[in-house]
């Protein structure tokens, strides 16, 4: 029985802190896991932060570049924020990625760490669902010139300072005008980031199939200022029209000091991300699980 | 200088109360235009209804469906609910529609009727932006068996009994199950539909450009079942699982008396409504002027 | 050890419904309370609906009326909508209630069928905690003459018929002006209230100390008709403006056909509801569990 | 005719930015009203800033505290901002309060400056309805020292840091658990605050007769963490868990960098500001005007 994929890279979550694994258990997580590829005829390499974290020495370490460039699959132990991270990284090579939970499960992280001897063997073989999640491509202008450019995969932010008053944000999409909009913040989210920041500021579920992001405004001065969806195919661009310690933040990557004139601009990039996930798989399943429904509650 | 546009049809939304035009005033106006078209070279016909209600007699009248088979053009006297109706019948015919309106502008008729005498000799010459919206078809089956078929532009609601509980609908997406929703009841709304009763229900406004439906629950019992934009590809079916009184309604035409079992399925109509704008039109000023946005208030 | 109420009146819930408890199971529950209430020095009475849908036969069977003016508690076994509707009966006679739940808990039937051994008797030596729920009394005026009287503890709602467009409706508060609201339908919900139909509807919770109603719109055209939570020291007046088949409902006892022109006015009732639950019990804490608050959930 | 308030103080917003009204018209304002007060018999005092800012000469100058102890009215030009802060360092001393707006209308300063000349002297010889408004009184607890106190009138914000992630907070009430919310914030409004930033982030309107406050979660990471409304009889805690860069917020003023562990506390001031408005005023027509119902609007 041999693997469909060939060269397979392990990628780990180490916390410090006492809420997730200890380094102990990731450890013995990823060499258990290691294990199993090598009996499916996998070549298993370490991804280079997660070898330096958790000491594990025999195996060959790897960056995310060369990973990116010489590996047909990454095998994630880690949770959401673990996927998005590397998942950027590895996008502009097409590298598929599956993803194992030690702890809650997430929303792309679906495979729980008890289940993965049953689950990744078939997967191996090529029993899987792809799952393809598009990637925002995002810079910041500022006086015609590019200061800053990110990927993104959730979200990307613009918000005011934090012991400021709001923020007014000029929208524009595919160079025509939308709105001012004076608020908190202004949320742009593609369909995987649209149940997790978005979702809490106020904006709707979109599911992946949807080609579109959502804008949508933290705490509003006016209150028709409400979700809208829109068109991946256009950019959208955000200007920064007054307000003090204005930032952005791409996935939580952050560029502070904005100054007013700035232009954020957000497209879609040509890459995306590549997840896979066990057969039978089931995006609405991961929502129900996830958002409690059906279970009765108020 | 002659129109693009050979035949044209009047179409005029007559209001028996006092809060839209008087018969009169519709009158006067359509007659005003007809001969502004007749000016233009085209030949002007009248839609039965409206002919019976304006009395106007000095023009060949034709029902919506010879309108749909013989006119090159469609003119809409009245507000988005007129537009919406002729709009979903002439869809199969393709014919485009102009919206003219008498009172307060609309999301959809666009033209001021102070303004007509020197935006529609542009629009005739084909000077115009044209938008598209889909249809949803939507059909009921009851016991394998389809009882009721209509086409929607807005929406497609499911609602329980005016003096009864919750109604519980069972939501599959493409033949994968959604979830069991408690609530006053279900908007599958359009695009088109999303500024409209769903945006009250808490949706988000989906451009026109989405290929998708948004799912809107209505005051839901379980706070997590927020709306949900889909694509438009795939078949939405909601089953009436317990509830009395259940009724679904198709932008406002109505069908009584759901049964527990009762399958209500949306798909995308292979019709879209053509409606013609001014050069210059835009959907992002619409939504600003209708609501609101930038005039300082709270 | 002797129990400080004398008269305990048994109330159960019957379910013909395969959902909740059969009558098997809820006539064993009210035998097995009943023997516990009479080692404590209780005389048990039966409730006459509960006593006729279960075939219990030892206990003299009394009306409500008749336990309000002749018991010291009521004990009730269901859940919160059994409560509610005691609750209301017995309000004017201050008879205070004991809430037990076969089922899943409520926010106010708090002790759980299998904790009401250690439970119960220490509460009946006094050992418990009061809680005061204020009453709604609401009338529907019609030419000047009160057609219908209902007093509720949730809420009054106001609504649309189902296969109808908006109701407009025309709130007053102390004889003000408040506006003229074209929606779904309008809650009027007390703070018991506030955690059921008025919280899926967007309405905020109000601790019970609050001496206020919560005024939330369903569904409503204009979005800054926002919640807004009044003193209940002053009536409010709801004016049936426009809208076919209308209905108001009262605890959702329903009151059909409403005409333009009915006044539904509702001010606090003389009487409250007297709940008592165990020493210790909190408010809050019925909160975090009903609404599963700090789960860590999405 | 003489005013039944003999010392009148005159405070006017000075606005150096091109949006308010420049000090040439505010020192215009100011003049004509103080001519018009001392017509009735007033003696007019200017406050320290409002003096320095327009240059005006002729009156004598008081500082706040001055007022106070000194003055039977103050009367403002500005907005509601300009009343808010002077209504604050007033309310210690139960100086009643007019505003007067050159701008558009706020909640409070409801009196337009083309109207005040018939207005204001109806109001002098006392015909005005008192509006009341309790302030809060909050304090920032660090290792069981009070390390910042403060008035508002408003709202009291905790907030996260602008780049970074949620913050988490424990919430108590009265002593008791509420809840942990991870959140970008969390809002305690008074009814006065109620129509401003809390509205924005999605809390109720609380009319003034409320004797309690709105909790109101920003952007909640728990879908069921809803705003809660509470009574102003019972102290508030707020305690940062978690977060980077916490900082609270006091009706604007602002204290940065908070620790773990540090408690926002917040309870009913003994004070109120004490608001005079037109005999004939009416908080429901000011919601009206403001939020734009009843304007036939989307």
């Amino acid at each position: 029985m041999t693997s469909k994929f060939r060269h397979v890279a392990l990628i780990g979550k180490y916390h410090a802190s006492s809420a997730g694994p200890t380094g102990d258990s990731l450890r013995q997580a990823l060499e258990d896991i290691a294990h199993l590829l090598e009996r499916q005829g996998c070549e298993v390499v370490l991804e280079a932060e997660t070898a330096s974290n958790t000491g594990i020495a025999h195996y060959p370490v790897l960056t995310a570049d060369e990973i990116g460039s010489r590996c047909d699959l990454g095998l994630v132990v880690g949770g959401d924020g673990t996927m998005l991270g590397i998942g950027r990284r590895l996008a502009r090579f097409g590298t598929p990625l599956i993803g194992i939970n030690q702890g809650r499960l997430g929303f792309i992280t679906d495979i729980p760490f008890d289940a993965y001897r049953t689950t990744l063997p078939a997967m191996l073989q090529g029993e899987y669902e792809e799952d393809l999640r598009p990637l925002m491509h995002a810079k910041v202008v500022r006086d015609e010139r590019t200061v800053y450019e990110a990927l993104a995969m959730n979200d990307v932010v613009v918000n005011r300072g934090a012991t400021s008053g709001m923020v007014e944000l000029r929208v524009e999409v595919g160079g025509r005008f939308v709105a001012n909009q004076r608020a908190d913040g202004l949320i742009i989210s593609s369909p995987t980031g649209s149940t997790a920041y978005s979702l809490s500021a106020g904006g709707p579920m979109l599911h992946p199939s949807i080609p579109g992001w959502v804008l949508v405004p933290i705490a509003p001065h006016t209150l028709s200022n409400r979700p809208i969806v829109l068109s991946d195919a256009t950019e959208v661009a955000v200007e920064v029209v007054s307000g003090r310690d204005v930032s952005a933040n791409f996935d939580m990557q952050s560029l502070a000091s904005l100054l007013h004139g700035d232009r954020i601009l957000v497209k879609r990039s040509e890459h995306c991300a590549r997840f896979l996930h066990p057969e039978g798989w089931n995006y609405f399943a991961t929502l129900r699980k996830k958002l409690r429904w059906n279970e009765g509650g108020s």
